[in-house]
């Protein structure tokens, strides 16, 4: 019997990079595989194999009128993170094409920075050091004046996908509230996680640390402006590792600079953020370069998942470790490719 | 009638990082207080009170002699943290004289501060943000090559005493395994913890972050050496938070410098640490001044602990806040006291 | 504007069972409710609204013919609990109508019930009290000759669906390994849940308790047999909940009898019970006339569920508090309709 | 060198019932062991080796006079698990004897079995059953009327000790909030375990499930009667798992009797409970023949346990897994002597 056709087209993701050896030969025992690199898959490659394939890994355009010569494709595996609109979401689901996105695969290691950029942040990590180095270090309590315990304060959640959901685990052992803005989650949901389900203002005025977790979408662009960080507590710290667009960037290195906030920022609005930009002199800020998710494991860990997810596709279960494109807000979602 | 007298002797801590006004208060509504404060109660200040002294707040030494001559006295709270030789503890538990610590405040704060340590080592937070300000960052995965995640791998505690308790609830979320050795507690205890006990050699050899969270004892001095720092995974973390003298110091900064190992350092056997030290230049480590327990509500804890407990010794009922003194060890502890 | 119209055809549930007046009425301040009770909505009104109905709350037959007939038709809230096979699911699927179930309400009741046979099992509660009301009790260590413990030791899940997730926090506290073995569910999602993935062998040789909670399915009718039993640890504990044709009755019978294992049984072969059926004399088995899942409480989830998925539809976001009909999987299930 | 000597009077405990074979060859390789049983040590056994004695394992009574004539005497293993008034605890304290108790081997297994009682009485599992075996069984819903979730409602525990500590982990998962009244602890103790602190009026008001888990003290005869019973929620469960005294056993019994609550009681004021007394026909109360904590296996962890803290103390470190008879409280303690 023929293995079904695979046709893997993960660029800007390089093949190596997401599958272990041990996940390609996974993959080939139970497909045919046209492996595609370096640069996306020609239109006429594609052409060429569209009839027979059963899975398309990659962010490949995929209109309706590709599906339409592909009669035998049963799930696109997006290996990049972000549901771009270069796919025809709803004819895929009439079609029962299931269209999947890895980026559970980096919520855990975003999670896990999160978490350290808010200790960093809370407790003067990155200043402390440098002032140890600089020879210019204050001892003990003196040079915590400012800082602040995490056990037992109310943390807030702006979004609570993937990333919340790997973070809500991290945050258990404070013994904190765990407040919960999500406007896609029913507040039953939120609180049987667990959590508190509030309003922005709530969210904004009780967080002693509130992280930033929202995928950028056509309602959000800006949301948290001058007004909503003047709301927060001062000395609350912001961590912001989604997206930039979430924020009115300004008005966070503006409460960051004046010192009513203390932030931690992953995402920026243009990357790599130009060489002149002040946010590379601004205080009370820890900068990461868009450090988040991408870990060697993580990589790998997407590899997996798409072999584990097409093999329950062959066996007649639904996929399970990747997730699926919710048809009812993907045409919401406003990410960019990542240049990766 | 009479409410019974407390000698408070602090010296070096001040009343008002300890005390708030609400304490206080607490305070002088069951007890007669002298205070005492700026240097250490002067002999002829305590003789002039010991006849009466209930209870002693402060690291006042208390040999047999000044006991002999304290026959009211039902508790000693030493608000520094450490026991000092310079009480006979053995007399006071005939005595049944409480010796209480007020160490359990610090642990939480220095739970946070480890694990923080820990993240910003293991995802390079504070170099991160050092290559952003001077404009030499890496953006995502070019940026993580040797970063790994916490999620899933063994993490190991040198001693779990008041610190490594309140971490373990911090690292349940992260789903490894915690391995511990501590010399001190019966392996049965640590297996009903949730932990697994295990031999320092294993400890070294499978922890992917090691915390060093042991008093320094008379057995433990430069514990860890170049042996033990190389028989740990390359890549591994380690985070020293407790006393420096567990430590081979220079050992912990070659591995560190030879990339062996990453290190996050808040004890250092001299402090302040000289300016030329060559810690303050050593890559792959990250330096903070002794600055993980001593928060301005960590030192308000202190005086609630205080008075929670001493509210139950007049009750009738043992302190139950603050951390006894163990006669079996404490003659082996070899901490010395805080300058602040 | 005129409210969409929601047709409400529950039988064989009661209206005033699942609806609580204030779910009633949020439901009628988003919908124009047709109300149908005492028995199914006949052919003839199901025809008369059908080109209008937005939402269908039962269990209402819906093969093509009538899907072509319900152009705005957007969800059916069965509020059974069992996907029958008198709907089309693909065609569902297809038109983007959801297809919902309100088994999840029932879910904690069940576990709850689950673990509450099994510790009763496991301890010997109902011959305890039998024996004390007879007189003939033993006091003591002489009482608990065969009783075990649940601390530390590994319990079993066939299954790990609804009533499973459900399950397992109430589980997590005993501190024992948790097996399961689930076919249609991928080993690291399992293991991701905090358990142990196994073979349905390993499963039956390792399981102190053994919970079965599968779902009826075309591949597991009588799946465990006098084999299977015979395979277990002397004194287990199997409880069943789920469906009583995932067991041989018999084999479980006989098992039990044999003082082979202990045994809970909260669903039968045939419901009533024959009044003379064996099942109702043997010993080391609890009896429990599948009352499981139906509290008052749980029914007015249903209500609450149905109402609160339907808010959510109508704001355009996905249903989140029911379960979505799985089309790769609900063609395979064998469940019979509820009698209530 | 000589082996310490051991005394071990266990009576009426056996032997065999607490010591498996290979913690009888631990305590034999590290003392010598004078083994006494089916009797006390006869005083004129105990005096011959008064004087030569390092442990004692056994209720045996030590007033001040023994331990004149014990100068060795380090720790005293009580393994009946009351701290009866038969010993001079604060002669032993002065002396740094260890007195401890075996009552936390026995934690575990009460509070497994106060969850499952719990659980039957909520829903009805022993009235369930010998429905079914009376052929009067209602199926469903029809028979859950009065029944209940435990599922997000409040439990509250009087008292919070070894067993209260053993319950806490298995009642989490229920994710209500877990009330405690404990007169002898610090409600920040009890607020750091993640319970509420109340007073006894919060407790009876709010609790839908109660433990009643105190000791017998000077202070808590009878201190649940007729006014504190009436006190509570219809319907409420009171499950009674430590000492009798602390309830009004009529009021309990009138309580139950009269539906206001249901009771599961697993120990009676009078044991055996006389053939004709009132409760073994009393409605909505299930009997347990004090039965909640004597398993084979936690019989065997009394010996376990010994030994282990026997090591300890040998080794010069504090006894950790036994209870420390607290001189504080000890003499309020009103237990009576175990009869097995």
């Amino acid at each position: 019997m023929n293995k079904p056709l695979v046709l893997c087209d993960p660029h800007p993701r390089r093949i190596d990079l997401i599958f272990r050896d041990e996940d390609k030969r996974r993959l080939e025992s139970i497909a045919r595989v046209i492996w595609q690199e370096a640069e996306h898959a020609s239109a006429e490659n594609i052409e060429r194999y569209l009839a027979d394939t059963v899975a398309l890994i990659g962010q490949t355009p995929m209109p309706k009128e590709r599906l339409d010569r592909a009669p035998n494709l049963r799930a696109i595996f997006n290996v990049e993170g972000n549901f771009l609109p270069n796919i025809d979401y709803q004819e895929c689901h009439r079609r029962n094409i299931h269209v999947l996105s890895c980026a559970p695969a980096f919520a855990p290691a975003v999670a896990e920075m999160a978490l350290g950029l808010a200790l960093a942040a809370a407790r003067g990590i990155v200043t402390g050091d440098a002032a140890m180095r600089a020879g210019k270090e204050l001892y003990g309590g003196a040079s915590n004046q400012e800082n602040h315990l995490f056990r037992g304060k109310p943390m807030g959640l702006l979004g609570c996908g993937n990333v919340g959901r790997a973070l809500l685990p991290l945050l258990r052992g404070f013994g904190g509230e765990i407040l919960v803005h999500d406007p896609w989650l029913h507040p039953r949901v939120l609180s049987d996680m667990g959590t508190t389900p509030v309003s922005i203002d709530v969210l904004l005025q009780r967080s002693r640390i509130l992280f930033i977790l929202a995928a950028a979408t056509a309602e959000n662009q800006g949301a948290l402006g001058r007004k909503e960080f003047n709301a927060m507590q001062r000395g609350a710290v912001v961590v912001l590792v989604s997206r930039a667009t979430v924020v009115d960037f300004e008005a966070l290195l503006d409460a960051a600079a004046a010192g009513h906030i203390r932030a931690a920022i992953d995402v920026f609005p243009q990357e790599p953020l130009p060489p002149d930009h002040r946010a590379r002199k601004t205080p009370n800020v820890i900068l990461s370069a868009h450090r988040a998710g991408g870990l060697p494991e993580t990589y790998h860990e997407v590899g997996r998942m798409v072999v584990d997810d097409l093999e329950l596709i062959l066996k007649g279960l639904r996929p399970q470790r990747m997730q699926c494109a919710d048809i009812e807000t993907v045409g919401r979602l406003r990410s960019k490719p990542v240049v990766q």
